[in-house]
């Protein structure tokens, strides 16, 4: 025992005598407990995060980190839960904008006298710029730090994400009708293509092609969209499978499920990312497992517009690659991650009359790492680990309703709202600092909502 | 044209020359919107409502009420929605105290292994009082004005919820095995009847006597808590068909559906709240709207623990009294009926597979009117009117996540949580204002409680 505690003197002696040398780094985050999601899920309590540019250089106890790296600048989050940042794997960002505008209604009614009506007075890049924004903030605000996102002028959303400092794989929507920023699908294919060549070497946006659904385009577009994406390496985003109406129609008109159809077609790839998935077979499952489709899970939105529960039970036990999502603000109303991971848990316990189903370790996986793997990003983001990027937030855990603590993986998930989020910080760089925002201007981004929702009121009034 | 003019003016003289002459009241609210949930579901806005006392003496526009009356207190909330206090009919309030220390368990593992233990070894007054003093806090802070419960020593969640100043109905617990506060039923029985009468005129707190469930009390103590409830006209309060299980129970021991059971004992009366009623026949649904039971619907509880769904259409078809709860935070996590009202709605589209179910307007109904019908208090709270206790609540729209609004009610309940209250009023006492709390010493609350918890923690762990 007395050698080694002389050697610890000796060691803290060469600390100190070697602290001129530390490592210059741009941030350290010095928490309570970080919870890394590595793969042996360690979490360090105390814990703290060096940061170098864009990456996380070291996570480990605050006095290793103090000893090894001096930080250009440093966060306290010393009673607050470090994590990583959540990623929300299927929005319709600039739709916040018609956030409870029509809710309770029949899916059709819905988006064919409410939304699709709003949609075609109302898109433009304008709209999107405001309403990309307006999500902006709400996810900085809440914890969000990687988007999957399709929607029309996806440049618009891509410019305004940059701007943010959001991370983000943006997919410009391919549609058979005629849109507010195509009349054709070759006309969005090719603005597509113009979307990639622009930010196909963006350090934060991943551009990619989103062809709407099976349904809203025929065979020859949803090739020429795969086509598209293999040519340029980039992603592809769908809504798969939402409805038993999707399913009804697949059969009808291709004599398949919506995941056969798609197989037959050479439509799979291991870039795809897939919205919704609740209608499949299990053999549709083992099509997705083996070609490695990324999945959004939507509870709150599938709950809501009563389109059904995807089989989350079953795709963790095949291996899927899946990631929870909130849908667009006009179907859910919010776009909180962690009101997502409860309710995938909620609606996994009920569905399968199990409450060990989807535990809360689970639901904070499939918001990190799963958001990750579905992205197909998860060599960059999903966990706290050196080397990846440095995107990451701090949550506070002080609230009444998060007396007392046992167990702090329970309360993200089961008490937890965006609102606790302190301290939000993507590709390295501070986005929101005990809740003050360094990108945005709050007030001007909800100013500028709130007038443009006066557009949209009458609107959809005539 | 003219004259109507003239009128006018004199009449505006008139209200000038009588000011002095203005009534004097004790507080007067200008909100914003105010949701008035009176019969016609009047929403006034910008509104007022004028306190006297412990009660709503008038609401209308704020030139109305600035004309005639004159307030000791005005709390302006311009920008806030005004409604009333949202009404949580089912908790175990002190069980705040176990959040989050087993979750994701079968119900039965959860039960035997982990609650039941935890509370043998650690119910006491003071850790009811403790546990209750936090649970006040965080209905306080998000919008709770009255609740019922059920727990063993509820004479200290009396005190305690007189103390922090909500309103309660407060269910003494019988049950056949020995627990912390009775050896046996008889025991338990004698302690509700001394509660019922120290309590029994109390401004705030209606006593209660609360059999645990018909599993776990045989027919002569249901028989010996109903003719107790009936002769002191005080509710009577029991968890009912909650699990598959509880009627399989039922129907092997009793021939019956619990229902039907209880029907058979002449349980049921104008003065039972009977809490989750999941698992019912139609027959058994006519028996609780012909008995006029009031109901607590648990979305969340129900989800978490997998109980099943409430057929909360059917019931609101035959117009039986339902009202919502969060149960206990052991369960669900948290007191949040924001919560409550979003999952209620969600809940109900989901199964129903109807997205039109339980819309906005029905889940804020459930929280507010419905629950007060649920524990035969509609005379006295419930809605924002002249006459009834002053129990209400304001309410920020300010979020991002709130941003734009079309409709305030699909806000509330779509994209609204509990911290989103601003000020809290309980029988015309301001308990919290912008936050501030005024009954209760938040920091030293959530310390004593933190303090509590490390004894549970080793409890558990022995």
């Amino acid at each position: 025992m007395k050698s080694f505690a002389a050697v610890t003197v000796v060691a803290i002696g060469l600390a100190a005598a070697a602290q001129p040398a530390r490592r210059a780094v741009t941030l350290v985050v010095v928490g309570g407990t970080v919870i890394t999601q590595n793969a042996a899920r360690d979490i360090i309590s105390p814990g703290a995060v060096a940061i170098d540019g864009t990456d996380i250089v070291e996570v480990g106890p605050p006095d290793a980190i103090a000893a090894k790296y001096r930080a250009s600048e440093t966060i306290e989050a010393r009673e607050e839960i470090v994590l990583p940042g959540l990623i929300n794997t299927h929005t319709h960002a600039p739709m916040v904008i018609y956030r409870g505008l029509a809710d309770d209604l029949a899916l059709m009614d819905w988006l064919q006298k409410h939304i699709f009506p709003a949609e075609a007075k109302t898109v433009s890049p304008e709209m999107v710029r405001t309403g990309t924004r307006l999500a902006a903030l709400e996810m900085i605000e809440s914890g969000t730090t990687t988007f999957a996102d399709m929607y029309y002028f996806e440049e618009e959303i891509a410019k305004t994400t940059v701007e943010a400092g959001l991370r983000a794989v943006l997919g410009e929507t391919i549609i058979q009708f005629p849109v507010a920023d195509a009349k054709t699908p070759a006309e969005g294919l090719a603005r597509a293509e113009r979307f990639i060549r622009e930010f196909k070497d963006n350090g934060l946006v991943v551009p990619a092609v989103a062809p709407h659904a099976l349904y809203t385009n025929d065979r020859a577009t949803l090739v020429a969209s795969a086509e598209l994406s293999r040519r340029y390496g980039v992603p592809m985003i769908i809504h798969f499978a939402e409805t038993e109406e999707e399913v009804r129609i697949a059969r009808e008109q291709f004599k398949a499920t919506p995941a056969a159809y798609l197989e037959s077609l050479g439509f799979w790839g291991p870039n795809t990312l897939a919205a919704h998935a609740i209608w499949v077979t299990d053999e549709d499952i083992a099509i997705l497992a083996r070609r490695g489709v990324g999945l959004s899970h939507n509870p709150e939105s599938n709950m809501k517009l009563a389109s059904g529960a995807a089989p989350v039970v079953k795709y963790l036990a095949a291996g899927v690659a899946l990631g929870l999502g909130t849908d667009g603000a006009a179907s859910n109303n919010d776009l909180d991650m962690f009101e997502a991971m409860r309710q995938a848990s909620f609606l996994a316990k009920h569905v399968t009359k199990d409450p060990r189903a989807v535990p809360a370790r689970t639901a904070l996986d499939l918001a990190t790492v799963g958001g990750a793997r579905a992205l197909h990003m998860e060599r960059l983001i999903g966990s706290l680990e050196p080397g990846k990027r440095a995107d990451l937030i701090t949550v506070s855990m002080r609230a009444a309703r998060q007396t007392p603590i046992y167990d702090p993986i329970s309360h993200l998930v089961y008490t937890t709202r965006g609102d606790d989020v302190r301290t939000t910080i993507v590709n390295g760089k501070v986005l929101m600092k005990d809740r003050q925002l360094r990108t945005l201007n709050r007030e001007a981004v909800i100013a500028e909502a709130n007038k443009l929702a006066v557009k949209v009121r009458d609107a959809v009034a005539r």
